[in-house]
């Protein structure tokens, strides 16, 4: 396939793509060869969204109002009771797959609740949509244990359970605040990723500089047991509200480990600051976290969107600040995957949109014209146009 | 014209909506009568953008990348340097204000320049797109000092000829931090209000307690002249940061002498919070602020997408939160307009949306299907169809 008269930043002037065996065998000035026309517009990379629930959305269900409440334990509770109402994984997650296809992203990882009222069930929904959308979108799937593990018995056989059968990371939420004993819970986590050689992604919300201390313990066992950059804490919000001294000194440990820090960048409250961690060597990366769920009835799934709230949550405005926001919705290689490049070799992770320039795309958010997952046009004009 | 087979929230049922005279006539069960069928589509009262720029803006000219710096100061002076190159107000102004309308807005506020450098220029073009759009929008000009008056000369003289040719409000900028003397600052700016019996709209960034300091200056002010209910400040970044007494003084002050708080709910820094201010009385309403100019590279007067930003920064989340958020961006009444109603004998200012509730269409912001001003369709289907 041969896309023609696209533009990518950096780079002057209009260009050709070929894509072979799903790949960038080739990029060339435009030279008014047939081929998929695409009149100008820009070419950005596969998004890549880092922290996604597929199976808690409600997209493409009827309105549902809110119900949650204000804390991480009142929203677990409300979840657990009206979870089982909901139509099945298959379809909701299916739903925001597509969505988010036709968004552009080409790469994620979602959390997938385990716990003793559903066992395993949403795991293996979700392991479905793997299997259903292989070669649409490379998809990591965490066993999350949303309603704790030391707290409730018989979850750490579970999540051990779901790894044997394929779940590429373990989770964990809150081992003080929530959990009660965070030694014994890390100690299970860090048990189950040692054992079955899989990367960990753990929620953090604690905003108290205690959360930065539960960072520096999770970044001290990461190199105990040799898994640097296979680490990720999700949220971290204590990184937004220490002081200095101590964000220094967890920043450096988190740089020092390996460990990633994952922003869906809330609006409210504090948030890790993008320029500070990288400056300090931290890899910080960015995905959607609730998209129209129990939890929040925002989010689209769309990480231009993402992108945007990141920009404007930081402060950001210069074409350069912007890139970096958009370089955390794209970062694929955060997630342990090969770097999203629009080079030749790469995979043809390619998202189009009318847009002069990234930051005007960051902007606008217009519907993206063409997203091609390795080579395969999945959506087009803002439909997802591929067969699950 | 009869609107067939609308809805509007807390209304059961499809609606039919006869429109005469520019105003709603009668609102009746869908009885499948020949008309303008929204098919089904939520009717919301004509949006309201408090705070914008129309001088400013670069909406509709080739990307720009922001070229500004950090604090109000310096951004002062980059648009001082870089403003005389751009095209006119007539083409930007007039392309924003075409936007804002497919968005849904039949009424504004906008602060229009004067400075020492630029004289009336910004406030005459802005005079005459208020001229242009008559009846597609109504337009408020506040005469804005935003070089300052007090260490400016000639600008207060400029703001009295403003005020005679017709500017419906005097403006104000940060009294102390940036024009360095409060007292003399505000002397004018009330001076000014009272000599013109012209309403009030003050710019204050300040985020330390000085600034609420200001703000019951404001309130006392007010009330000496007379003024209540006709002051607004824009902004008010203090009451986003001051301990609970001084936030209470500062609240009920406020309320007191009927001076509004308009926010455009930023998502870096601090912010009024909305519903503490609404327990105390005290009016808050929004606006979209800078939209793509040399402040900024963000906004799109979308006052929807507004008021998602005002739910995600103020922990939104619930359908009743959410309606409060919408209804910031539609408050006429804290203009001084007659209010924005879908009730039978109110202008029919009305904007047609395919969303299931008010907050399916604060979520997913659809493209307007139609936007209605006084009787006169504006927008279809996301687009401005106008004559201006």
């Amino acid at each position: 396939m041969l896309l023609t008269n696209a533009r990518i930043a950096g780079t002057a002037g209009l260009l050709d793509l070929a894509i072979t065996d799903g790949r960038i065998a080739a990029i060339t000035p435009a030279a008014g060869r047939p081929g998929r026309d695409l009149g100008g517009a820009l070419l950005l990379p596969g998004l890549v969204d880092g922290h996604v629930h597929l199976d808690k959305t409600l997209w493409g269900l009827p309105w549902r109002p809110n119900s949650g409440a204000a804390t991480v334990r009142e929203r677990v509770e409300n979840e657990r009771i009206h979870r089982a109402a909901l139509p099945p994984v298959s379809v909701r997650g299916a739903n925001l797959l597509r969505q988010m296809i036709a968004c552009g992203t080409t790469a994620l990882r979602t959390h997938t609740d385990i716990d003793d009222a559903h066992g395993l069930a949403n795991f293996h929904a979700t392991m479905e949509l793997v299997a259903r959308f292989r070669g649409q979108a490379d998809i990591q799937v965490v066993a999350f244990p949303q309603s704790g593990i030391v707290t409730r018995p018989g979850v750490a056989d579970l999540l051990a359970q779901a790894l044997r059968e394929g779940a590429d990371l373990v989770g964990g939420l809150d081992p003080t605040s929530f959990d009660g004993d965070a030694r014994a819970h890390l100690d299970i986590v860090f048990g189950l990723a040692q054992r079955f050689d899989r990367g960990i992604d753990i929620h953090l919300h604690d905003r108290d500089p205690g959360g930065n201390a539960q960072l520096r313990d999770i970044a001290a066992r990461t190199i105990a047991i040799g898994m640097q950059h296979r680490v990720t804490v999700s949220h971290a919000f204590s990184l937004g509200t220490t002081d200095a001294d101590d964000f220094a000194a967890t920043a450096d440990a988190l740089a020092a480990a390996g460990v990633h820090i994952l922003t869906s960048s809330p609006s409210a409250g504090p948030v890790p600051p993008v320029h500070a961690l990288r400056a300090r060597g931290v890899v910080i990366h960015a995905g959607s976290d609730n998209v129209r769920d129990l939890w929040s009835p925002f989010g689209n799934g769309d990480m231009l969107e993402r992108a945007l709230l990141i920009a404007l949550r930081q402060g950001f405005r210069s074409d350069a600040d912007i890139a970096v926001a958009l370089a955390l919705c794209s970062d694929a290689t955060a997630l342990g995957l090969p770097a999203h490049r629009l080079a030749v070799g790469a995979a043809a992770d390619i998202v189009a949109v009318d847009a002069e320039t990234q930051s005007e795309a960051v902007a606008t958010r217009p519907a993206r014209k063409l997203v091609m997952k390795a080579g395969v046009v999945l959506a087009e004009e803002g439909r997802y146009c591929g067969s699950a």
